[in-house]
């Protein structure tokens, strides 16, 4: 008797598990900065909270499996105003972006089917991808190009007869780069070309920089019948704990798939959707002092890091992550290290080693990705107990 | 181009597909008693809903994967009020029982493995098996019998090669039978003779009747490493809407797998986890005037139905459904004549037709499931309803 294989083999969190030496420095008085993990500090929208405190139904009863009529119309609207046209019934509300992940999986692809994916990438495609036991084929890029995509070629290379869509997350997490108008049009065609279906995880979308804008696979109408995007409402609203996503879709067939695996899981949480709601109806103008924020966070950790000896970064334009190159030649060991013996003024870091985030047997070691989550002081701060520590990593332990 | 296999074959909801015709039928002014799906009439206990009222953390953030450790730690203490003994680690939060029987099935099958499973069964079973690629191995029980498990033998017969688990539901999801200690006994030994996992869907534990007690799979120690219970607080608490459940192992490997499975999908909800610890703070003195009431409604509906030339129903002891045939030929059919077409002083009643609760092709076509989830008035009125009904569709439909 033995557990499955995808049991066995599915990747435990390398966000999470450095953890336990971050709980251990904070319960022995270490202040740690958590630059590792993308769970804002900004507050959760007033309208959010007040929607949860004043559920007044008597019975907190079962929604319907593709989640509230009335946030399926908010999520449309809210759409709307990027010039995207869905309707309701081209949204089903997940339980976070997460299960959206999940569904769309499930919806292209069969078992030992693959599914193409630039690397590094959120890490949590690999924990879906052996759940519904999809192989996923990554397509190395490089902290030197700005992990911008290459040429359609390179991903032509990855495409085999088993090969049933590509996964594009733009803003990106871990790299923050966001995508072209160009670069998501080459890759648009290379679907249309190809008969793949294009899943954009776009759930950092208001988190653009530099004057740019976010370009949605959603804009391209030529594809409407193979994109499907996951949204999500945790970093866009700030309430990460909520679990609202949703799956978007507007091929009928595909949509009837993503439906009936949530009729099996019956329904998104009801409060939050509740919430969610409340949230949507703040309207656009709720977004950009927040990006203001965050654009502000990048500019101070993009200086910092770049003033580092050794560290190479290049300016990412969206999200809230960035991916670093150290000067180290294992950056798991590093983060460690940092987490257990380095202190500067009994204050230490910590980042995210990036291999996590790549499929490719030892790619991204000496990499991290750092998450700018934190008030701006405290970055400033966690930037300087960084330098310090990789200083004294580079002559005490690295020799 | 096209979808996957499975999102082309997995099950549309058997319950939610009669949904149109109800809602047309309530729009037209008619009034719908709905015992087709287990959505409780039992107001939301008061703790639950200050909980939630009261949240006033100011940001919504994630929690850890496993759930809140206070909340493991409730669980734990309930089931060792049952003489259970569990340890905080044992107990993974999900997102309501239905992912927690996602994860429990990856955990122990791979795509094409097998898991046997007494029909007819709670129907969301078939899509969590699409969505895993999980074949699901029927074992056909009958109503004559009140659907007690069959002898060992004709479990042996299921079991090959792939067969990797055994899912026992008690009380049972839609029969409303509640498994004997000796009843489970036999599965546990089988399950330890032939290497195999034994998945405990025990969401209704609360809801057994006749002065008889819930047998959990978790009390057979010789068997800790290959039981895997599904839990729930949906029916327990009456919050279906939360979302919040539990799936609970002693094995370290199979905790592990959930755990992982739990790291890709970041936390379950927040706030319910919160209403949760409100609710299990209660006490297991909250369950017995809940319990007495479907009791009392479980003998209002068995005796209703009882009195029907042609139906037969044996008294079930758990749960709140009762799985029932009735003296038609296509009981899809008689759902959807009751619903469009036949009206008692502008009244009519909602079942579930039974065939989507067996895998088996062409079973439980003259069957249906009942849940006893509105009041004694309600019920009476609905079985008055559903008995002229009967008697009009025999004499003027199928003749």
């Amino acid at each position: 008797m033995e557990i499955s294989l995808r049991g066995r083999t599915v990747q435990a969190s390398p966000i999470r598990k450095f953890k336990p030496y971050a709980d251990a420095a904070a319960k022995a008085g270490v202040k740690v900065y958590f630059l590792n993990i993308g769970d804002p500090d900004i507050p959760t929208p007033q309208p959010i909270l007040e929607a949860v405190r004043s559920f007044d139904d008597p019975i907190l009863s079962y929604g319907p499996a593709q989640g509230f009529l009335e946030l399926r119309e908010e999520i449309a609207r809210y759409f709307g105003g990027y010039g995207i046209s869905l309707t309701p019934d081209n949204v089903i509300v997940t339980c976070g972006g997460s299960e959206a992940i999940l569904f769309a999986f499930a919806a292209v692809g069969d078992p030992g089917d693959e599914i193409v994916i630039p690397e590094p990438f959120y890490t949590n495609y690999n924990g879906y991808a052996s759940l519904a036991d999809l192989k996923i084929v990554p397509l190395t890029l490089k902290v030197e190009d700005g992990y911008r995509l290459p040429p359609v070629e390179e991903f032509e290379a990855k495409i085999g007869p088993r090969t049933k869509a590509v996964v594009l997350c733009s803003p990106n997490n871990p790299t923050g780069t966001v995508y072209s108008r160009e670069e998501i049009g080459r890759v648009i065609r290379l679907a249309l070309d190809r008969g793949l279906f294009l899943i954009g995880d776009e759930v950092y979308k208001e988190f653009v920089y530099d004057g740019l804008r976010h370009t949605s696979i959603l804009e391209f109408d030529e594809a409407a019948d193979r994109t499907i995007v996951v949204d999500s409402i945790s970093k866009r609203f700030s309430c990460c704990g909520a679990r609202i996503g949703a799956a978007i879709s507007r091929n009928p067939k595909v949509y009837e798939a993503l439906l009936r695996f949530a009729q099996a899981r019956l329904c998104p949480p009801s409060i939050e959707q509740r919430a969610a709601i409340a949230a949507y109806k703040m309207g656009l103008g709720y977004f950009e002092p927040v990006r203001r924020e965050y654009e502000r966070r990048r500019d101070v950790l993009y200086e910092g890091l770049s003033a580092i000896p050794g560290v190479v970064v290049r300016k990412p334009q969206g999200a809230f992550y960035m991916s670093v190159r150290l000067p180290v030649k294992d950056s798991e060991r590093f983060v460690t290290w940092m987490l257990t013996e380095f202190r500067l003024d009994n204050e230490t870091v910590m980042v995210a080693p990036e291999s996590g985030f790549y499929s490719t047997p030892g790619k991204g070691l000496d990499e991290i990705r750092m998450a700018y989550v934190l008030k701006e002081e405290d970055i400033r701060r966690g930037l300087a107990v960084l330098k310090a520590g990789l200083e004294k990593y580079r002559t005490a332990v690295e020799r």
